[in-house]
């Protein structure tokens, strides 16, 4: 019988993305976008409060290309809290002139193949806590992907042993460890809640970086033969004071 | 020749998700709105009174992320009954501003891998009974995900011979058991009703207990090797009493 | 070189589904919408008037989930034909109010894995004839998929020789023989007209006699190791009288 | 080192579908409507004109079921007439009531695995230049599909080596010529311009051909195992004098 | 341990499909139509003083079938830049009467597979830096795909070692050479951007000559077994001259 990971697990977290309709923007009159602007901004700033107040945490991105325009990331320790967030911006009047692409549902999460073995109840520990109750940094750019653990024929990961599962995965480590620093990475896990295992979202504020550390981590075992990879997404930071101009038409 | 399985099949299962279109909602007076929320209340009560009657069960719940917003689900002794009770739903006023997004056919279904070898008509055990025309709980979270089982090269679970199946699907019930109390598991089963062979509706007041589950389920021989899965939806429960602040806009 | 399997090929084959878009039909007045259904009645008295002259045959059924509202089926001795019948449907009032969803080109097959060897011609043959020109019955409960046989590494159909695929289909076969009086099943070959390699549409007043009918033959090695599934579509059968009511809103 | 295929290549191919948006067209006056359809009818002269010239072809055909009402298929010397021939169909007034569902770019091609040793230039051959530049047929139905050579395991078409490909291929042929008089069939080469690597187009009086044809082919290895298969569409010809018909609402 | 491939990585990379809505743009006054075009042709203007200055480059082409009629790529040195530059084209009077079909970001890519040994910064090297920050042309005919290297069973790029891999792409790079002066090729790298690992851009005056690039390279054994492809894209370059007549309805 195959040991099972176990996690850990801190706040909950949803993806939500976004392309912005500027053709039904274009309609509107630059007064009453302004408001819409300003209703949109005083989202954020409670956002903001929330965030600032460790109870969650957010990031508002620009993404670049088709796939979409906006991406809003919240952190909340209850999932209810995120429905309602969501409907809550749903219902934003900004919201009639954007339009849904892509969303994720998952749970920051700690695996335990890489943690010592130790009594301690980790989610004592503070190192542990910031890590499970993040404060999301505001680097130039993002990155978000959704991935799997292969299940096929000779590669199947939740065929392995623990062990040999637990040795790859410290190997795997290794290279996120070489770019310390660099790209700041947040795992959430979504086994249960969203179609694949998991998201990966990565900060940094040279987005070259991305792309070195998912590449060269592709040549490692964990992803050349097990990782399975959904949609890419980046992007880059959007302030509040960016948004007038982002939706002026 | 490999032996079949056999199942007890009790009511028939409808899962229907809806996005909310709030855009256009916002051109609705509100006191169209109010009475449009309360065409929908009457609908459910009359899912209600059927409920409480034993005639057959629903649940009604806010999906987070952007592939629904509501999922009904719906049990009743016949197929049509839930094709009508489908139609009567969409010519409400509300589903004017309601988008389909998924739907799932199906029925409860019990395995006979688990059951004892017995002379005792089933569909006249009591317990057999309140399995087969359940009454759905109403905790706080629900999750659903469709789901098949393998045929693929070495890893095709319908040629393996029924002993062989016996085994591995008790210990996946093992999994299952050590979750009483925390999660209440559907089954339904929708071989020749729809795209997949059965549907997973589970039920929790702790939503981390979904990703619990179904991630140690993963290292099992079971799901490992043979189980594929299609698309998961998670939500909290809404009472009727939040429906006028749902549809507030 | 591996013996092609050969066919009788009978009517062609043309199935519809279409979902309602009730929204917009509110927006018509009752008297009109009542005159859409008399004119959807006259184009269905039409297939019913060729039904019984058994110059082709028809169905129509109320599809139950999201992925459609009607399936209607039709038979007819030449392809050209189904296409002027599927634009005339598409030019009724009704259809302004249809959104097509799913069709399935195809033609009714009778494979001669199961056939005698005999000098007769078979399509002088009365028994034949009833199957490849058929009544399609009126029963309670259809089922429509469409599927293929695998080729996939060892599991590849086409490359089993005449006499393994003749023995496989034999007990293909007798599992269907089981639901005599139960299910009555159409095959239809669509290599060459549509996505899939053929479509199988059913028909029983109990509709979980679908269910146990394809699940039963799943564990068969036909199914198990050589069959791929598309969309599965179930539904109940629309009299003429029950349309009036079907698009009352 | 495998040696690639060398082939002949001819006229440039774009293959067009629409389906007919008969919604919006009854809400056009009968008078502009026949004039939409005068306009369409001149825009199929000057194809006719072309083809008759043998300075390119074109063939219009009506589509089965509801992929697509209408298929338009042209040949030109340059890849750039046919972006304009495109252009200027979709700005026709019809068009406004054609709803774009899947097109094909490629090149007429005849590949040299069936071709014999010869020092003569086969582009001055006049049965090769008859086979590049043709004169696309007439017949009542038409048949086309996209297709690819599979690159998977064991079953690797492109790491065969070139006399295996060619004894594969001549038995494939063989197939192909038991058809002739029956079934006039077009290769287009897709690779570098389209999504698969051919698109075959067949044409036949008897849409029956059809599918014995490709059915047949299917026991083939070149097909059994190396046969990947896109889409397929059906349809029976189109006359201009069946236009005003077909439009009108 | 498997050592990953190093890359020099120049110019951020997007790619834009629009397909043309010429039915909504028939709605539109001559007169203003001309101006969107004018302002259109301002925006290409400024990419155009841009692509001379050589602090970036575009191209821009019309795109043969339904997948897209236009496709607009631009290099620059900062991802933000690309961002705001599809923001700006967004906001564009015509863009009202374009629909995004497609998207690609990356970054204009050189593997170190078919590096030299050499002390010498790359990045200091003229020649390097003429491809890593490159004109792009103004040939008759462009050509787009994105690709992956595959990961599968016994055909995994990813699990081959350095040597391994740098042999095959040795010879790969051969084939690419024998079309010198035919195809110019642009390597794009978005392993963590978008969806696939590479983009390929090719330009050539002969439109021809791409089918027969990419044919040929399939023969060979990166990608005959280790090359997975997405949509193929072609087209033909849009001088600002023709765009009056691209939009004149």
């Amino acid at each position: 019988m195959i040991e099972a990971a176990k996690t850990l697990d801190g706040w909950y977290s949803l993806h939500l993305f976004y392309a912005i309709d500027f053709t039904s923007l274009k309609l509107v009159e630059a007064e009453d976008r302004e408001q819409m602007v300003t209703e949109l901004k005083e989202y954020l700033t409670k956002l903001e409060a929330n965030h600032e107040a460790k109870e969650g945490s957010y990031a508002f991105y620009n993404i670049t290309g088709q796939k979409a325009d906006l991406m809003l990331w919240m952190l909340r320790p209850e999932m209810k809290q995120l429905t309602a967030l969501e409907t809550e911006f749903n219902k934003l009047a900004i919201s009639d002139y954007l339009i849904p692409t892509y969303s994720y549902v998952s749970v920051i999460e700690l695996s335990n193949y890489l943690a010592g073995d130790s009594d301690e109840d980790p989610y004592q520990n503070p190192h542990v806590r910031s890590r499970l109750y993040p404060e999301i940094p505001r680097t130039e750019y993002v990155c978000f992907y959704p991935m799997d653990k292969r299940r096929e024929g000779n590669d199947n990961w939740y065929m392995l042993d623990m062990d040999h599962r637990k040795g790859l995965m410290r190997s795997h480590g290794m290279i996120g460890r070489g770019y310390a620093g660099k790209v700041k990475q947040f795992i959430t896990g979504s086994v249960g809640f969203d179609d694949h295992e998991w998201g990966v979202t990565l900060f940094a504020d040279d987005v070259l970086q991305f792309k070195k550390l998912v590449y060269e981590m592709r040549f490692d075992e964990v992803s050349a033969r097990y990782g399975e990879f959904g949609e890419f997404f980046v992007g880059n930071i959007l302030a509040q004071d960016d948004l007038s101009s982002l939706f002026e038409v």
